[in-house]
């Protein structure tokens, strides 16, 4: 039992990174992995272009303000105005490590479970269609779940 | 051995509700919950009323400062000012997810055990009779003995 | 099987101060740790003075943006221009709780494996010959064979 769950709650790209990093490492030693999107978390697997959902104005208005989608998260710290989190993206380009949207889109190839958390999306007013195909939606009762049976649970 | 063990460092409105949500649900299916109370987390559950508590200039300093209590914590982002917390505290009351104070309230009242940091008090100059009633003080010992009994421990 | 593997990912003064005040607790307790320093984390065991490594411009950059070791840290709240920080210090002394630095040294003396990630070092251009001494480095397949050891493994 070494399966790895991480409670992806930020959306600091910094956070993000780590939280890919180390999912795709456990993968690639055949360890299970699930990751469970949620509050700011869930900005992540936002598709990067807008839907065309209904929309109440709280809605429309946290829909705006919240990022869309891995490619546009910022450092929590040192962002200064956008220019460190460039900075950061390229050093990272540099380093050949890759880039998030790789990341991410490698975990799930390697079979890491999404899963975004229904509350979360309600208060926030983002719906199913705006959420990057492959996800699965779930509660509090799914992320114990998966808790109960990792041997390592991580709030990130 | 199912139990959940906490550790409540941050007083972000975000994050507490994402705390008391998870070990409410806990509860729910019967599983054990401590949450520890340490650093700026102790302000989740000081009273809201300032209480006739000698203290030095530090401690009235950091007294003031900080929150005090769950109804007056921020979101770690996008507050605005107090904007962004009062739109996320609306949205919830239209969504029907019950406000922070009444979580905690829950959470007691199923049996989750409340520890709060005694070293934490200590510097931040909080005496016993600010906290609200029902928590239980302890130090690291406490929380190392409640983690050897979690299978999911989580510094938040 | 009680090892606690802690994953430093901030440098937050308050945080760092939770991992050690934890670590030096469990170590007191016989119990193992190993604590795994990465992102802004690997600040926490950067030697204070400047050494001579020849850099390319990024890497002088974040050399030059992040704190250099333990003792230059800030809070993550209220550190109000180094005022709430310089606070919180005069207040651990006045309350005899051990400086940040020495409680680094104490953990490190009763056995706490220090593990600085290698991916970290190289996207932020920190060397070897930058870290203090007596740190092993490692990766993400370290920091997983250490958490499949422990109970409790918690990202910071």
């Amino acid at each position: 039992m070494d399966k790895k769950t991480f409670l992806l709650f930020s959306d600091d790209l910094d956070k993000v990174l780590a939280t890919f990093v180390i999912a795709n490492g456990a993968l690639a030693m055949d360890t299970e992995v699930t990751i469970f999107f949620a509050f700011w978390g869930i900005n992540v697997v936002r598709k990067e272009s807008a839907r065309p959902v209904k929309k109440d104005f709280m809605s429309k208005m946290f829909g705006w303000m919240m990022p869309r989608g891995a490619g546009r998260l910022k450092l929590s710290k040192m962002n200064m105005f956008g220019v460190g989190t460039n900075m950061m993206k390229q050093v990272m380009r540099k380093k050949n490590v890759k880039p998030l949207p790789e990341l991410i889109a490698s975990a799930k190839e390697a079979g890491a479970r999404f899963v975004v958390c229904t509350m979360s999306m309600d208060v926030m007013g983002i719906a199913e269609d705006e959420l990057m195909d492959g996800v699965e939606l779930g509660g509090v009762a799914t992320f114990l779940g998966e808790s109960d049976q990792s041997n390592t649970t991580m709030f990130i």
